[in-house]
Parts: structure tokens; C-alpha cells; sequence
């Protein structure tokens, strides 16, 4: 594990960009993964306008790693937010947009190493320890994607319920940690005082499956990267 | 996880053999860590000869994995295994053996990652579950490279000293679940109805720090090989 | 570049048997191109009974490198030749046959490189010098997979002529020198007494267009498989 | 070959930064090798700030991939650049640069692939064509690292002779078109309208010893990277 502290979150931001273009500017081509949500709000605006409607950056292509569902939506919870946050601001064409979707989540992880494998996932952490849809008491560590029943008992269901109410669907699907240590760079970023706590007990604490992203250590190539707040427990 | 099961030992042997041959026939310096005892018995009767003072194979570098230091012996259990079945019988240069020894245990993952990395690892998979050093009740699974402790309340205590008598030493040393993440390609052999029931549990049950191999399930590029009757209860 | 220097044709056969079943033996998609010929007929009585119904080895795609397609017949000669020397004897699946035909040529690799890229390519060398469809006079070392056009002028013409007869098409594709480099291993195998003149100038050589394999030394991860006889002039 | 023109130098060192930072944030150990001279100017401006001192890029070694003794002197003509540039202002400690020295030229190819190789290079182009010390008239395109004379017969004796005067060495060194192949990631920075002319004739012609980057389109994974003028020709 790869550590980086940095200053502040426009410095956090920065460094994920110069990581994410790093990895797009070569001659092949890129399998990109890349997460919606707070912590990279400030990426998402640095990066559209150095990828968008660039010729040369026509190799890459973009993967999400989890989804759920909406009742009565035509998007996905993580379709949708990729879309507003990224996808549209920067013009990616849909030809280079797989999305993990309810149809074919089972053949996800071989559509991905039919196309070579992820070059580069960035992920966030949930204040309760989740990464993608790997949620405390929902989590096997040797999942590849998979499909979350949702079950009252699970210690983040009612949580969810009183978020997506009526839209509530009765499943979702994620990437699972055995997908994930397939991902040759596997990033994690977290910014922010309340993320403090969970980031110490998951990257010093012991592989536990009621903090899911306590796993995530395990991987052969992961880069951590935390503004001042978030790194502070350390 | 790639399961590959063989008709007999002689095949699983056979098959093991090609796969370590053919990491070996690359232009490119090639680091292999391989496992002793008695699963590889007829791999070591096979590799020798198409090995042995092979100018071609210049470029192929040995690591051991973990080691126990024998009270009052010049070597230690593992390396005496190893210099045994193949390095010796192989004739491999002592500037191509790299072993892994309680002075340095604590830069060797370092050590191989300044040499590019293990390309290749050959384990077995002890009756309790073990892997390398990794036994039950005294595993972590996020740990690189680590010292254990021999303690009296440890599940496999009483055994190694039974086996050890006045040899046993108060440490051994192993490379974690962390470092082998990072190995290119990890091959598990198995064979023999003795290993039937532990195979079952490792490859199927959960990840249990009980069962250490539980979590090789999570290795982005694991091949299982194993023979019938090691396979009988899958 | 790796020079193994085999007794024998058997023994050459084996250890390309070795390396290509090394590759195949990993968890995740390997892409592999093959040569059918003289060079691999061994090959290709030793590879069959070890890959055919290998549920295991679904992991695996072929890809053919060059193709002279044939006026009047259903098949190209490579894929001919493939089908008969390999594909068939191996029932390799239709889906994990992947062939380049006239009609996408320029987009062949393109196709390799959204599936991931080859993992392994083994190629012969003709006594001219020819490597693939890369022959003597028609050759530009810059090229991807290209046409090249049947011109009485190319010192190869007439002897291609006289073999095919009214057979003769206008065109034939090959993948180029550039296509090749980015292989990420190459493997070149060459026998007989009638090998080692042009093994000699196209190894030790300088490079030059008029011996096109003369490029191969170029390649970052090149092993030359030779018996005694083709060696017989190094 | 991935190209890539941009608006001005400003963009082009910007982008040339992110690939180079982007390789070095990962979790192992990573090998850069760059070049000095006017190109980089500016990016030596940019990174200085984001490598020095920083903890977390302990990982990255730094290698030359040439070098010209100068007579009288006690540092070669490329390790006083380099250093000038780059490595003081960025404090990079000793033991992380790796210099091409005559004493040891013979086994630095040997030395990179036993550190697991080179992960990103970055280099020039001379207005003659040339790369690194890859000279018209004196450039094979088959060599590792290797020795070029100093004979007044080659074209480019008598300026470099001006040049340097009685610093004039019997020899200089350098990684060969073979070594540069292995590189992972090969960038080439070009800027300027008195590089549009040779940029030209190497990125679109014919591969010729006397414009010796003209071999650098078969690089595996290259990325070109220009300014409106340098590619104003293309």
C-alpha cells in the first residue's frame, strides 16, 4: 500500500487526476473504472476539460463497479450520478461506456478480462467502512461481482430505505473484492474529518468483513491518497 | 481461480512442470519461489533434467518463502528442503538462490521487489489449511513478510514441537497473504484423498483466518491443480 | 533475445509445447497466435491430447497472423493449414477461433487490442528470410497488419505463382513488424540443416528489409527455439 | 504510437508531467529514465515541487540512457545535465540514480532488467534524427547498450567536435533501439517549428539508420507528445 497525504482536497484532486491521465496517455487500450459520489467532486471538474473530445485519448473506455437500481427510474443510482458528474460533462461517447447493469452482472468480471482487465479503479469509502456496493454484513471477501438481496437484518437497510423510499429495488450488484484484486492500480481516495475514523480502522486494523474496505489492504497495488483530516487517526 | 483437475499425480506433476518451464523460457529475468515437501516430490524428479546447466535459463532467479531455523543446525528447514529436492540435484548457482532468513525477513519483500517482482510461486496446502507459514490462529491476513512467535497456545504448537524435539526454535518467519497478492501467477498443487476434505474448505468455504489458504481464493491469478482424489470432494 | 539451442526436433517440439502451455495455464483470458507449417508439425501431434476438451483451458482464443486468401476455395491457407495442423485436432471452439480475413484486415489489431493483446505468437522464418507475410522486397518495418499486393516484380512472386497456380489471388495480409512488437512474447522456432544460413544472417545480421525476420531482434521478449542443425552456422 | 499535439510547450510539459507522475504513484517499486536538454525545460520547472522530498515516491528509481565522458571533467556530459535539471532541485537521494558510466556499460541493460526494467522513458529527438546517442552513420538498430568511437567519417563528428572542444572524448555510450524496446512506456517530447521537419520525416517515413528515430514506430507502447509547431508539418 502506497500512502499519500496531502495537504488539502485541491491537492487530493490533483494528484488523482495526474494518476487517472497518467495511466489514459498510452498506446493501448486503457480500462478505466472510476467511482460517483462527495470525494471526487473537485476531480470531476479538473479532469473534463483535459479528456473531453480528445482524439487521443479515444482509447480509453470507462467501467462503473456497482449499481442500484431505482423503481420507476431509467437510470441507475451509479449510472445516473457517472452520467451528470462525469460521463456528459466530458462528452465520453456511449461506445466507450460499459456499465454494470442488473441484465449482466454475472458475465461482468468476463466482459472486463475480455477487454484486457481494469488498468485503474478509483475508489471511495463509505463512513462505515463500505467500498462499492461491499457493505458491512452483506460482504464475502471472495466474491467476484455479485447480487445484494435486500434484507432488513443487514445493518445498513434502513439506513438505504429512508434514502431511496419508494424507489427501493430489491437487489443490487457490485464489484466484489475478488474482482477488485484483479484491478492492476487500484486507487483510494478519502477527504474530510468524518472519514478520519473509518480510515484508520480500515488500513490498521484487522481483515474484517464488518469493514469491508479492511480488505482492500490485501492489494498488490493499491495507492491511498488523504487530504490532512481524513488521515488524521493515523 | 483456474481448477485444474489432473487424472493422477504424474499428470499434475507433469502439468506443474510446463507451467514453471514456460514462465522460465522468457528474455527477461524470471524470479520463482517455490514450495518443498512432499506434494512436488515428482516435479523435483522432472524439472532437474530439463534445468540443469541450461545456459538459457541464465535468467532465472530462486526465492524461497518462509523458514524455521533448526536449534543447532547450519540450515534451516526450508532451505535444507529446497538444496535437497532441486537446487542441488538442479545445480542452480548459489548467485540465483535467494532465501529468505530471520536476518532480513523484515526487507525482503522489498528485496524482491527491487528484482521486479515474483513472476511465479509454486505452494502446497498443509491438512490444517496452511499455506507457507500461514497457519491457524496465528494469521493475519494483511501481513507482507512476518516473524511468528512459537506459542504454546497456537492449534499447531504441540505438533511442530513433537516433530522438532530439541530443534525447535522460538520464531519461524513466512511471507503473508499481502505478498503473495503480489506474485504474478500463484499455483496451488494438491494431490492425495488426505487432502480431499482441507481443498473442499479452502476453495469453497468462506475466508477464515482458521483455514489460512481460505483466502488464496482472492489471488488475481490463481491456478488450482490438483488430482482426483484430492478433488474427490469437490 | 533467448537462443535455445535443442539435440533435437523432438526436444525443440517439447520445450515450445512447454512454453505455450505455460501461458495458457493461467486465470485469466490468454490470447495466443500459432503458425501452421512444417516447422510446428511436432507441435502439433504433442499440443492436441494436452489442450483438446480442456474445460480448463477455456481461458484460451487463437489468432492467426498472416492470410493468402485462395481464388476458388472456401478456406484461406492459413486458416486451412490451422484448421487442419491444430484447430481441429484440438476442437478448439469456433468462438475462441479468431481469423484475419481480407474483409477487416485494417482492423485486426485493433480487435487484439480490445481483447487484451497477444500473450505468446509462435512464428517460423522461411529460408528467404520472411517472417509471417513479411517477405523479401514487399516489407516496411513500420507496418500494422496490412495488403500487401501480388507484384511480378517481388523477388517472391514467380515461386508463390508457381505453388498456387490459378489459385493466385491479387492480395495476401499480414500482420506487420510493428503488429508484432507488441506481442508480449514471441517465440521463433526454426530446424533443420536448411534453416541455418538464413538463421545466421537474420540473428546476427544487421537488420535490413531485404531479410525481414533481421527485425525480430528488435523485440523486447524474443526466445529462438533452434535444433542442433539450424544452429549449425551460429 | 499514440499521438498527441498540443496547443503550446506550456500543455505539452503539463501532459508530459501527469504520465510521468502518474507511473510513479503506484505501490512498487517504479524505473523512469529521462532525458536532459531544452524539451524538458520546462517540465524540470513543474516537477521539482511534486517529487521533492515527498515519502511516497520512495519508490521510484531514476536511470540515464546515455552519457559523453568529458575530458578534463569529473562528471560526463548527461550526469551534469541531469543533475543541473532535475535530480538536485528535486533532491533525489543517491541511491536512487542510476547513471550510465563507461566502467559498467556492458551490463546496464543487465542491471534495469534486474531491477524488473524501466517503466517509462522519456526522450528527445535531434534535429538530425537522432535519439538518445542513436547518431546517423553510426546507429545499428539491433544494439543493447552499447560504445560508439568518435570517427571523424560520421556526420555529426565535426559539430560535436566544435562543441566540445578539448572536452572531446575517444567515446561515448548509450542504450541502443533494442534497449528501448523493453521500455514499458516510451515517450518522445518534441516542441518547436525547427523540429517540424525532422519530426516528419521520422514519425511518417521509411525506417532508416540515417534518421535513427525512425525506428521509434515500432516501439510497442509509445507515446509522442508535440506543440502546434513541432507538428506543423505533419
Amino acid at each position: 500500500m502506497k500512502l499519500i497525504i496531502e495537504e488539502s482536497y485541491e491537492e487530493l484532486s490533483q494528484t488523482t487526476a495526474q494518476i487517472l491521465l497518467g495511466h489514459m496517455h498510452q498506446d493501448r487500450r486503457v480500462n478505466v473504472s472510476i467511482t460517483a459520489g462527495n470525494s471526487p467532486k473537485r476531480l470531476y471538474e479538473l479532469l473534463p476539460p483535459l479528456t473531453k473530445n480528445k482524439k487521443h485519448l479515444s482509447n480509453v473506455h470507462y467501467y462503473s463497479f456497482d449499481e442500484v437500481p431505482l423503481k420507476g427510474e431509467p437510470l441507475g443510482m451509479t449510472a445516473g450520478l457517472l452520467r451528470e458528474q462525469y460521463f456528459t460533462p466530458a462528452a465520453i461517447p456511449e461506445s466507450h461506456i460499459h456499465l454494470l447493469e442488473p441484465e449482466h452482472y454475472q458475465s461482468f468480471d468476463d466482459e472486463i478480462a475480455n477487454a484486457g482487465g481494469l488498468d485503474v479503479m478509483l475508489i471511495g469509502i463509505g463512513g462505515d467502512g463500505h467500498f462499492c456496493g461491499n457493505m458491512p454484513g452483506s460482504t464475502q471477501f471472495d466474491k467476484l461481482t455479485y447480487k445484494v438481496e435486500m434484507r432488513p437484518e443487514y445493518p445498513w437497510y434502513d439506513g438505504l430505505k429512508a434514502e431511496l423510499g419508494d424507489k427501493m429495488p430489491d437487489a443490487f450488484f457490485t464489484m466484489g473484492a475478488a474482482s477488485l484484486m484483479k484491478v492492476k492500480h487500484l486507487i483510494l481516495i478519502a477527504n474530510g474529518k468524518h472519514k478520519a475514523s473509518i480510515i484508520k480502522k480500515a488500513l490498521t486494523g484487522p481483515v474484517d468483513p464488518m469493514i469491508p474496505s479492511s480488505i482492500l489492504k490485501l492489494h498488490p497495488n493499491l495507492t491511498v491518497i488523504l487530504d490532512q483530516e481524513a488521515a488524521s487517526e493515523l
